[in-house]
């Protein structure tokens, strides 16, 4: 068995949504294929044009290689979270050419897009390195793409914020209003859910910090502060809550964000903005 | 029934997509919901944080309006191709307020990445103005998404190439290598394949234009050419065949290449590298 | 619109199984149905034959009411999570016949199934009533009937451990053994997992209680100990975690368990090993 | 080829609920599976833990062997029907770790909730040993198990009621009222249905089960009848029908109920109050 | 609400299977449906364009009206199985045009198909008017149309042989040889199924029609038999079993064989072989 | 590898399709398949019955050989395309006798359907022998086959038309009235489509004929017309679109209209009415 390409822990899932995207980009079939000798094979490579970090590898291999593409055979020469430069190769191996053409689309679009939000998620990981500050994603990401892009977030070097509206709480202003302040939020919170699920709490000053502290909220969300306003709240609130800070962070800013001392950053342009990698597909 | 905010052909089959992106985020039930009275309405709008290209407005409409989401009433400010800036409305409305916040991010995301797509197309359209040449797409799109993305294409003045693998060929060098040449590869595909099926063919030099239009070509593909190496295909191709230009396009190059007088240009990014489109939704 | 039966936060998800169930018994179609009258219509009422508790009645009255069933009109008697006694109604209604008889099995199935968890969960909590234990579920759920079962419990009284595999960390032997203890196991899962993920430990002795403790284990999981060991772990973690107890807990040793002061007391037996709760649809 | 763990018939279509109960339990992926070495194998068995019968051998071979899971091998101790006492072997095998520990809880839940089925239908089979009486299932399933638990009822040494709405007739009191009578229902039954279809009228009274044999009906349900009525319904159906004993069986009660002489005797309990068969899958 | 077009029992799940076929149609959009005004309303009937029978209204009707199509109203001419001369209406209705032309072609699609069965089967029951035999279908169909075929059937005034391998086992000359015989085989399944099965035997001589008689068949199917054999074996079984002729047979043959007696003719072609109903959809 | 019996190029997407007529077919299971020996292995051939052209081999092949039946190997005589005539081999092969009996049935419904096509399309293409027309087909396909009924007209040396409504325009006569004539039609279209999209006009006079080759359709579609009106349309149009000519065409009447000269003659008996080719599978 070849070597396994995954950065572990491996996504689960995402199997389905390649096999319906294949079926998007093949419909009725590829007309062009019966140009094809049905017994031709091609030996192929994957290779980077552009310096970044490859992810998708995993995709791409099981959508060109022997667990679904059956004649065909991989080599590995690099994995996600890998960092690469021009002519670095991903993947190479030889496969049965009527599929191969019929599917590399699909494995170079999944490269690319993955490959880039790894790639933009280790820039800003670059860029608040020797900080204790962590660069996390939002659930801003491309409908159906969460699992993955979530995964390329951490091949980039980046961590996760919550999964999905499920499996955490974030008690936002509406969710205040409602419920007659964050104490009482927080505590309708406690007592109505279980014990394995964190709770947020959305804050746009200090003063909010300090009260989401004192409500015993595990994370405090640190929206939209100036970088004053931070360095206050995570004054107010380290030792006892995580921090996060969140609102509308590039490249340029978020060097000094993390120099406030905050725990986490999150930031919404790794699975909604990123520019693809450049790759390609070259058959030898 | 309130106006229809499509800009048609309204693009079919999306539905199922948009519901599964749906059960991504709420997994096994939006846990914040709980804290919200559920009898509590909301009336909201969606605004533009920037300058650009609506695109999603239907896609919203049918996720947070009553056709998916009972008891909410819907109004129509703009529609899908509509030009925006800070401050443009969208969309306005009424909704269960937990239904609402369990829906909103899903809405924006397609939004953001929708409207990506126009607002990019729509600026390489108008860097093209007063040629000819027609600013069109590529496979190169996100996986499950292509039809979406491509009606946010036409949404920002562009055009559509082949939706897939099926609905017209593309004789490419493995092809040609495999059948021949140019003049056999042609005429296989000629041969086999009905006569609604356009045929293009990737040329990398003007002689293989010239070859390409002689065997009768629907469409040639000027792939990765100089502008004096498409200046002279064009000249040698126009008028028999339509003129594809593509490979590695950029906002700064395209006006010098829709000026030699190729019929359409194809661009990649438009749908791998559009950043996203700045809107929120906001609780009045 | 008629009171909605639910108690909050609705669990998300479940029609699409509901829905195979009704293929499931419909098949090709109910062949005793053609023996009734196309037009009739039928009055109808569910009942507790029984004393618990309901759960179920928001999934009958989607099955059995305008919502899939159009021509029916449903009226509410009792919410999830309402006491029941034999006689007790839950809903009302009138429905086309055939419909009504096609449809009734699979809503006294769920009713049955998911009342007979939320009322094993309420003798539970009854059982460790005045002591500040919660009666908590497992990962032993039915197939396919997890989000539903874990609302069932919450309608009995009861709170959710983790939904899955995915919303949380359980650190079990084997992980300790292959991490090399118990230390570098939770460091490790500190470093790699995001800052919403918690992290329990499963122990068996009150030494390792407190070496889960020292390195900051969110949950301490007290498994198949002795009322001693377990008082003497809630003694030593109390403070710094949360204390789970599990291990073959039943009616009859769960009060002795929460007296040791544990924080939850997980019982599988609530979702796999709940007798029915007795219900019937008569139709007058 | 390992020896096949299925009591044949094997039940067909169960694989799609057990792929969709995987994705239930691993969402987005198993957050604890990055702790273990992913080249870790794991050498494991499933024994049981109480008396009883076996069922789910088959699904859960499938779930942790080679056809789902490769690089894993298994061993056969026991089938499906075989009875079982503590320490009764199931199946061992050698699985990578991380693979093992994502599916062993799944596996599990099948092989307790089927052998709880199995092991109460061997219970009720048991109590009517030595007269002609038939213990079988009902309508009464866990939506979207039905196939799966027929089966165990067959593994347990009971039989097979109709499958669902679509295979055979049921003559209720309501089809009868609107039929005018059991004569006009059969009769109609009769003339629209295929040859193929069995009739069966529920009865409630020995009078009304002898016109349902005078009429003709295949089997006669004796529903909710004394002991008297049931001997007397017996004494004048049978030769004529197949007579069938329903309502509230218990095993207190029912070898009473066998030595009426009814052919059948049809226990709702098998399928919704069965206790789970208790069984653990351990690691060497 | 409108008149329902089908004949009872209304046949289960084939709407799916229709939003399916509407896919494969549509594919990404209607690129036509652009030409159209969008605010368009077309006034359309579907009529008959042959001697026949109709079925597949109620499909048409849920593709082109309210259920699935907002904004559409229909009117009743005609109901599944009603006679129909060239220009016999089926329905008519008013619709928004770009829905009508998009749907058109599939409603015409089912009405075609399914009338061509019906109309086929008319033929076959018109040719034995006044014997006892009723025309049967087959397992021969249709892939994934069988459900809707076998209506069809029913409205041609046909009846259905069992629906699929699950409902009623049919001992076939490789089971015989398997288990040893018609008696071991006929008696291995009343051994191992439940009372609710029919059991057919494939018969190929009137030896062999009288040995499934004596060993208690429920149904003997006489395979490929002449005029005379047929006659021999209807004498020895009936009375004791149905009788059911089958193999070849055509609209020339069909009378002979009904008049040996037999109670049920089964015909392949009634699904695989009868050519479509001709109707239009005109818009006024 | 055994020989792939498809004929090139291969149509994508049915497998799930095969898969779910698998389910319509098996339900719950095969009750007849108990009867026989687990370990039994069948020798088995598929041979024609009839002269005509096969098409479903490679269906049949991936539903009885070792892509889906563990266990199997086959042996290929024939391949899609191929004449037959009775006694011709298509198939055989070794299998699992359970596996056998279960998918025999619907390997064959699809060999008879799809060989029904090809023949039929056969006749038709000997029809027109040396005359230029091409035989193509339609969209009045048999719902959600289209993609292999469209491989079987290919087989039988027909083409195919566009293969729905998203990869090509028909104009129709509504479309003109509603775009204000044939020549606002086509203009719109050029205008709105992209480049790879092709336009045919559907015209009744050769009057429309030369108007649609006027304003630059594709494709001039002479429908209903007379020969006279035929030959003079493609006078008028031929060496400036491709001719179709459409509308009740049958073998008695198809040669007169290729000698008309006429490009393309579409044919919607070949997928709606062709009568099954008749087959057989035969165990030695």
């Amino acid at each position: 068995m070849i070597e396994d390409p995954w950065l572990w822990p491996r996504p689960h899932g995402w199997e389905a949504g390649v096999l319906r995207a294949l079926d998007e980009d093949l419909g009725t079939g590829d007309v062009s294929a019966g140009l094809l000798d049905p017994d031709a094979v091609a030996d192929w490579y994957i290779e980077a044009q552009a310096e970044g970090v490859f992810c998708g590898i995993g995709v791409a291999a099981w959508l060109l290689g022997p667990e679904t593409c059956p004649g065909s055979t991989l080599e590995v020469h690099a994995r996600d979270g890998d960092p690469c430069r021009p002519g670095t190769l991903a993947r190479s191996g030889r496969s049965p050419a009527g599929h191969l053409l019929s599917r590399e689309r699909l494995a170079l679009n999944h490269l690319m897009l993955l490959g880039g939000t790894a790639t933009l998620t280790s820039r800003f990981v670059a860029a608040v390195a020797g900080t204790k500050a962590r660069i996390i994603d939002t659930r801003k990401t491309i409908p159906n793409l969460r699992t993955l892009q979530k995964y390329a977030v951490r091949c980039g070097g980046g961590f996760n914020h919550r999964m999905g509206l499920y499996d955490a709480v974030m008690i936002k202003d509406n969710h205040i209003r409602v419920a007659g302040g964050i104490g009482p939020a927080v505590r309708r919170a406690r007592r109505d859910l279980g014990h394995m699920v964190k709770i947020e709490v959305e804050c746009e000053s200090p003063s909010q910090a300090a009260e989401a502290r004192d409500e015993g909220a595990d994370v405090v969300l640190l929206d939209n502060m100036t970088l004053q306003q931070l360095s206050e709240s995570v004054h107010l609130v380290s030792g006892s809550a995580v921090t996060e800070a969140s609102g509308g962070i590039s490249l340029e800013t978020v060097r000094a964000i993390a120099e406030t001392g905050v725990d986490c950053i999150s930031v919404g342009a790794l699975t909604h903005s990123a520019p693809a990698l450049a790759l390609h597909l070259e058959i030898r």
